[in-house]
């Protein structure tokens, strides 16, 4: 499998749907600009894609998933927006290009934020109203819901907050990783799976799977902050040890940084053991997100 | 009746229900305290009884609704929180007390506002999936949803931000009142309505009155910035002519203001004339609404 050429495809088929569900225009102007601008500005689309994948691995129907796909790629981008703001990390650039504040300035990207959280729920709701099984898709929303909120992303985004400049503790950096980026990562492939129709054995395996990845994804964005470059990365690299955030290398030092990676990788490839050809995909999306370069 | 008595006893009720679906503690302490700071701070918790009623009129089981107040008030709250922040109005003041930021800081705020967002839906989704209907309990969830976002509230939140300082003009003001107060209080209703298995002239009836009263309580809150006095009001008052805010009074003064006040309270008490004594309520807040001081 050339996995490059299919996540580029996979990409772009998210391009796709996420135009088919974002609301282009409408009034005032400048919010929808603000909005659909984060919201293509790029990006790897992976939770998306993780989702789609899960759901097909598990013998379900995508079509189901594609408003739940936009709905996390939605959440996912006003995380980003929000996260970029002055009062938080007040970064200029995001994906090589300029942050929504820096273009739109403050009030509204404040506003695009709580635009896409909002539509993002909008779009699933949307979706859940005209699916083949809306018991199993409210469910699928639910997984979703939690792991964005105050007991997932959000804990983590506040916990990542409060531990900038505090000395290195690897609780802390725990809760940071299962919770600020781990969540969504596993709330994508779990209501991937939910959607599909999974079996509680199915379920299982993605789960750990989901987890195993979630971190894994992660610690190599901790290393890509200290041992990449600005125009590889498409933002400044170094951030993390200038706030001194708490992250896996400024723990456990680089070396131990990239052994976890590979056992994090091993427990993905084995969750997945159960399943044949169909999980194809998800095995290689592994690998390559364990040797990703940006 | 004795409206405000009964007022009185349903805000106590609401305080319950938002009680028992806010989530209390959690890691880390900050963000908890910092939007059941807000959620608890008081306030009228018109939605949530707008909602509570409109459902008992169509003859609804509200214990099906109690989700869906408590997930009204939280998207009140997370709007009143986002609005006051430095980047928006920059107000200290709200309901009498600190504004959120202004006790916790501007980046807990604003994760405190997402917070409340969030919780609104996992709060409705748990809501959905112990529903006696779930297809209706969706559709509910879908005129929130709807009301809240880009389309709704956020809309008359960036127009009301981008025509500050602009000449009075009656078409911006329209749209200003219709989608950042009008949006949601109009959902509540409505939303009250469907959860409740309300007909379709018993919609379309309570649509003409939730139009009527969330236009009416806007004008009257312009009306108040002009002629109450902080201590009355719970935040400082002037502001809005202070910043050239496109109100009522500025559009078309004070007189015209109060006659649209009364226009609008009789629209909303015709609009229940095919109910009997169960409307007796929203008749009597109608009224109430008409002559708040705060």
């Amino acid at each position: 499998m050339d996995i490059k050429k299919e996540l580029k495809d996979k990409q772009s088929f998210v391009e796709d749907v996420l135009k088919k569900y974002t609301i282009k225009e409408g009034k005032p102007k400048s919010i929808f600009e603000s909005f659909n601008y984060s919201l293509f500005v790029g990006g790897k689309r992976i939770r998306p894609i993780l989702l789609m994948e899960s759901c097909k691995c598990v013998g379900g129907d995508t079509n189901e998933a594609l408003p739940l796909m936009a709905a996390m790629e939605m959440i996912h981008t006003y995380s980003l927006i929000h996260d970029d703001l002055p009062c938080m990390d007040d970064d200029e650039l995001r994906r090589g290009k300029p942050t929504n504040h820096t273009v739109y300035g403050e009030a509204t990207a404040l506003l695009a934020g709580d635009s896409l959280l909002n539509l993002a729920y909008e779009t699933m709701l949307k979706g859940a109203k005209s699916s083949k099984d809306i018991n199993r898709y409210v469910e699928a929303m639910n997984v979703i819901a939690d792991s964005a909120g105050v007991k997932g992303m959000i804990a983590g985004q506040v916990m990542d907050m409060e531990s900038e400049g505090k000395e290195p503790d690897g609780e802390t950096l725990d809760f940071i990783h299962d919770n600020k980026t781990g969540a969504i990562l596993r709330a994508s492939v779990i209501s991937g799976a939910v959607v599909g129709g999974a079996t509680d054995d199915e379920l299982k395996n993605l789960s750990e799977y989901a987890r195993a990845i979630g971190l894994m994804f992660q610690v190599v964005d901790d290393i890509l902050d200290v041992v990449s470059d600005e125009e590889t990365l498409g933002k400044k690299v170094g951030m993390d040890s200038e706030r001194n955030k708490m992250t896996y290398p400024y723990v456990y030092g680089l070396e131990r940084s990239y052994e976890k990676v590979d056992e994090l990788l091993n427990i993905s490839l084995n969750s997945l053991s159960d399943f044949g050809s169909e999980a194809d995909f998800l095995r290689e999306l592994a690998l390559y997100l364990a040797k990703r370069k940006n």
